[in-house]
């Protein structure tokens, strides 16, 4: 992410891959602040074993894209609804309107926790264990909207 | 896809695929036309050794999300500017903003080129030798570059 | 609804369809968490004897469209802006820009009220008594306007 | 509709109805041009045993929802993109955003062949005639797609 | 205005007004729920000697450009940023977009002071009196200024 | 207006205001190229007995707010969608947003033509023949609206 | 600025240019509500020996725009998202959209404190000990950002 | 600029330059498919004496902000409304909206020209004969738009 004021959002990522039981490491890589940081960080993912890189940021949101042009790793974008951004729109269309040739897997606004999701189910292509957390986890969705569906059916007409 | 009018779209991401040698397959599959053959498609994709989907889709473009709500594999969207639709706008935020547990990897607007390159960074994630082809499409694509600055700096002031 | 959170707004619904002694039942289906269960509630729906559907989503609000992929029913569509959705413009595309076939009747970004008042309205074509009631409502807002009316004009320069 | 140049958008729901069978009558009622007329066509509609309305009308988008306050019936509103209109935005929020009480069924923009399907919906309510003719016609969009598809499997890598 | 819970906003107009010594009169007319009574009111405003009808609304705002349809005073829209509006946009297209024929002087949103300004404005065309104290008004918007800018400029670098 | 390449739109305000007998002078002054002619037009223009401005621009549309800022004279302003424009978004919000003591009376994104009916109801105010060519105008055009009717009737179910 | 209520926003250049050392002088002068002023202030500037001149506004923003038409400084504007601004939207379009000519170099909607370091950056042209100074900046941003990283990587999964 | 497609709009700025007869260099610099060169080229701008920089650029347009992160010279972005972009939108706010400490001036959508003018007046700052050639541009513009003035009269009413 690309400030710590991010932390609160990004949050979300770290919590769904600790429940998909995904290592991952945090950091703070800004594109316009520390750009050599952040080149060095992104070209030397792969040989370091990352295999997937998460990057949010708000605003004009370069982070994900630039980080997305010095590797073949696939890339997730997060646009964040921070105080700097036009209610998220600025780092919406900032991260998803790459160009040919350098793609960002752009989530939802604020979408933090399933930039998490899509990672695990990324890594999950060639992990039929991870696949099987990810297909309970959907599972417990239903079954929680199911309980949700009987609490408010006591409401009925 | 959606609908075989967007196929002068989506043929993007299948001639990067072809690019990259990533055997794939295309068809039509329509979330509003033939939902059950969207259900059916989507549920039994991982059991039939698909690794990712990609979804294209204008308007209100359900099918993506509706292929996520049903298959553990990564699900990538590319948001069509059809005729339909208010110049892609609708397109892109019917696939971005996915609510939590369901995600969909938005490319840009039209990006189905991107989503043939993404999808073939998720697979390079456990295949050296495609990670290794991405990489030199990469150093291609900046090839091409210089050679654009060589033939634009013919102007230099 | 495709959320317990969504109860708020959608209450609106129940609120008008009780005023207008329209029986009615209410639950919580996801498109995205539940898509079976929306699949099955929505074929379902005319078997079972219901007239129309109202259906409230926000963000990628799928919900409203994929119901209407599987029936003949009117389905109306209420926009949601919750708190993950880009001020409800996401939803209210979502929901409006259905393609050719499969219509969703649209009404305003939380206009639950008006969803209730629109199914009153399409049952009222064939029920006399139920638009007599309609008639009736529509008189009460209108001496509420003339009402204000009065108490303002108090202030005329 | 608001006008003659609206009638090439606005066929699409006149050839709807003849597909369904359902008869109906067009005409030309402008909000702004002939609101005496407006009031008096809308006002007379139910009497006249006319069981929906369809208005399609673009930039400052009165039509639809100017019909929907003097009569009970369910209004369709046909957001038009003419050349007055900023693509289509204006048209959209101007007959989708109606205050508390009266609602207009707002469809896609340009999206009359869809009004004209809401509209067969509506009456299809109490027709069981009607509902059967939809669902054919759903079955034929399915069978159109899966001739799409078997189409475009040609092509498959 | 078109609701009571416009007042607020609309209060700016009238405060404007006296500030100028314009006679002026306020009432609740609403163009969805008093449509009759919106019709009558604005056949007979030049009648009743009125000059210039200002009229505010909210969301899908019918209410300036119906007024106009039926009346050759000068109408001026207030866009209304209302709870029920898009923040406004809503609002401001629904005034602003009138078609060839039927204008609506549209102010800003929320821009209730400057319709009275505006009114005060036309009237003055044919009033000496009256556009002395406008020039007047603009005089001391001048001073207020100046003052301001003493104020800041003990902090001058 | 602030350039001759607005001519094709601004000539509509020229024909209306000839289709009701009233005067005007037509000229090229722009806002950022000759500020100061600018600024003196506008301040002589009460004094040269001009009763009403019309300004259209596109782009940062300043012409008409500048206008207003230098003459009591009410500013009818036109937002022009020319090449430079956000398909006239930028010209609509820089004409509208004024601040409070310096309206501009808005029409429609390119409604030249309806800045010259808005011009003529102004003037009408105190101009009772005028009034007359106005209400016969809004008749022409009612009329058209129901020979249109007729011909399309033609066409009923 | 424009107005005593965007000092909130302006601040933030003065202090930016104090942190470099630039001397500046602050004041307020309104394009709407002393136009002369704002002319005379422009035109002299450059003879007064400013630089550069920090022009910040909201809504119909033109005090930028029409400073940059009278003067050949570089011109910065800052779009403020006041009160009376449709959430910065307008302020961003009324100053970022100026025609051939006159151009004013834009910062982000609020970014004052951007204003602050590009004038820095303007002056610095041809100043190396600003330079040097705006350089130390950039690495004490870097430093920042570093020392986040450290304090996050505490979190490392 | 971004791409050799990007030079029909960017030409503008050279047009501009040799106009002002400010020497320039032109080239094809890719923020997202050539980094590194992107790197190299803007940290060593400086050190080559090169004193502003010119980056158009479309879409998620990262080429302006990424060159400012490593520089201290003053950049000037144009958002380049290309095939990708969603019309300019994406262009610009991915240029503007940059965050807290460095800015990109940001010109208008295709405002290659204005570009142009903007890095003469920064170099005019500390160039007095530049200055003065701006000055005669402006008062070209000015006699230009009179003499538009002196045709258009010719069709005074």
């Amino acid at each position: 992410m690309g400030s710590q004021s991010d932390l609160t959002v990004m949050q979300g990522a770290a919590d769904m891959l600790k429940e998909f039981d995904v290592p991952f490491e945090i950091t703070v890589v800004s594109a316009h602040r520390t750009p050599e940081r952040m080149m060095t960080y992104a070209k030397e993912a792969r040989g370091r074993a990352l295999k997937v890189i998460i990057a949010g940021a708000g605003g004009a949101a370069h982070l994900p894209g630039m980080v997305a042009s010095v590797t073949t790793l696939p890339v997730i974008g997060v646009p964040i609804k921070s105080s700097n951004s036009l209610d998220g729109w600025d780092s919406l269309l900032s991260i998803a309107q790459m160009p040919k040739g350098v793609p960002v897997a752009t989530v939802a606004v604020n979408g933090a926790q399933n930039a998490g999701v899509l990672a695990a189910q990324i890594l999950a292509v060639s992990d039929e264990d991870l696949a099987a957390r990810l297909a309970a986890y959907k599972k417990a969705l239903e079954e929680k909207v199911q309980q949700m569906a009987r609490d408010v059916e006591g409401g009925k007409g």
